[in-house]
């Protein structure tokens, strides 16, 4: 693995132990300004950190407490400023476990990799 | 616009092309084959370029003739390996206009794009 990947996987691990512990900066800490959200729920897509962190919100009003929020199947394509990341997630909504589909966008800045962008969906019923 | 992004969206243009042609070959020319697919309808993932295919197989069997299928609102992050690219999509299900999110992932192999991860979604209901 190389140091790219394994700070990615590190970020993600940062990322999804914030929202387990409801830490509303934690889980912002590695997003751009602009970031492109294609979240389960709607709205159809969120631009920039607020709607980002509105989703959030959404998201803690519905899960069921302590919040499970986890990845397996990790796969993260790095290159030198511009990676990706796939990956199943697993949290569990009010009454019954939730898996859903996670591709993540990131930009190498100053040194630094930050989330650009994030799609999480589940199939359509 | 770099070379790059460029080249990138004529991919996604001849891509496009194809899947309203119902061009199977052209469809996953531009593919790797060990793709990972997050589609819009069931299974919950596909891996690799055969299952990649029946996905393509199913969306003709329901998508009005001729096939709608284009992109708005493209935006390509390219580095110098890897990039991704997210867009909205449109086409038109037997009955009705079906707008999309998309997310793909593609990686540079010896000077040429190649698509390793397509993520297609819509909202929850």
């Amino acid at each position: 693995m190389t140091q790219d990947q394994q700070d990615i996987r590190n970020l993600i691990e940062r990322w999804s132990r914030a929202v387990r512990d409801q830490d509303h900066s934690g889980i912002r800490a590695d997003h751009a300004d602009d970031i492109l959200m294609f979240d389960v729920p709607p709205p159809f897509l969120s631009r920039g950190l607020d709607a980002y962190m509105a989703t959030w919100s959404l998201f803690f009003s519905s899960v069921a407490k302590p919040v499970v929020f986890h990845f397996t199947d990790i796969e993260v394509t790095a290159g030198t400023d511009v990676a990706f990341v796939t990956a199943i997630g697993h949290c569990v909504d009010i009454g019954e476990p939730l898996d859903f589909r996670l591709t993540m966008g990131l930009r190498k800045v100053a040194g630094r990799w930050l989330i650009t962008h994030e799609h999480h969906s589940l199939p359509a019923t």
